[in-house]
């Protein structure tokens, strides 16, 4: 691919192990991807902990019956339920914005300070509570990098309309 | 790219800006990521309205309490859920659909049309409520697209079952 | 692409239907999107058949109000959610992973226990429940696929970080 270096940014191969855009994209989904996966383990662990499950074929204990609104439980899910809300578009949004072949360091910054925001995010939201504006700054972060990306890409293929 | 006509489809590059179906689908999928992003904004207005926050360390007002199921709100995280549920599937469907190569007019149309479908879903849901079928004409246009490119995707990989 | 044998994996083009692997992926995404798409229908049809409804404009009626909180079209909601917080964050997963040009062999095996125990998982939760420990096992099937790939893919990308 270095040899393509005449030809229009877009006739290069992005998509590929060659483009350390696209390595850096890789690692930090795979970091989310496995971040998003341990919401369900953590999800679990509270359903335990409080022996709260939404269904009468989860009741591992005698005497229990199913039950919903814990508030311990509906915390992970929400923090959970935000992660779907924020990461997945996210992913679709970084991945798009690799087409436009950005400048390698700061497309690389902002695929490293997204995905270390929202593992703060589940930090302090999830395992261990703290007072807002911690969870505002760490959600924004990552919503206004995908809002700078959306821009770039919008406005290079806004004739395509 | 252009001098690539005598392959075989799949042998072109497909994901790049040359290609112009990626970059239909690229605005357009830019356009939903942010709508999607809009949702969380929406939902924060309607918390902040009606001073409706589901955990302790957002009350930011005197004298209010965790709330849960205000309709309000929780039509606004209906309508998200919605987007997540039918959006995001989308987003790798249309993806992997360009991989067939298809009909550039065909293909950029029903980008066009499922995503406007899906701004039209959001206003008549939670901006501005108005009687059936708006939303279920609607819901049902990305739907049905999405339905139309999973059926010519499978057609053409079916032998790798 | 036959004729860059030569090259190093990643230089060759891994998106397009010439590679097995990818229309592996391909063939086994399209199910899952339109089973998860089937799920929305799925509620739809329980909706219908209890009368529960959660909004005004959608009390197709007489002497209905919305209900929230219906076992039978709630736990079908449940099902679509574990959907999304699984097979989405898969199927980016699944996608990247096939820029590290695994094994075809193990990649396609991978691609399809994963998918078919996703059906599974929706048979035994959302269609005709069944006792425990089925739907762990389907669930943990896709899961552990999705860890090993994330593990595949940081090791060849961490020194991206």
């Amino acid at each position: 691919m270095s040899t393509n270096s005449s030809q229009t940014p877009s006739a290069q191969e992005l998509y590929n192990l060659d483009n350390p855009i696209f390595c850096c994209y890789v690692f930090w989904a795979t970091v989310l991807v496995a971040k998003m996966l341990l919401m369900s383990t953590l999800t679990a662990v509270q359903r335990f902990r409080y022996k709260i499950f939404p269904n009468q074929e989860d009741l591992f204990f005698k005497n229990t019956e199913v039950q919903f609104n814990d508030p311990h439980v509906e915390r992970v899910r929400r923090a959970h339920r935000n992660d779907m809300e924020n990461i997945l578009p996210y992913f679709i949004m970084a991945l798009i914005y690799i087409s436009t072949n950005p400048d390698a360091t700061v497309a690389c910054n902002l695929f490293r300070v997204a995905s270390v925001a929202r593992l703060v995010h589940t930090l302090v939201y999830a395992v261990y509570p703290v007072p807002q504006p911690a969870r505002l700054i760490a959600f924004a972060s990552m919503q206004l990098i995908t809002y700078y990306m959306a821009a770039v890409v919008a406005l290079r293929t806004l004739r395509f309309i």
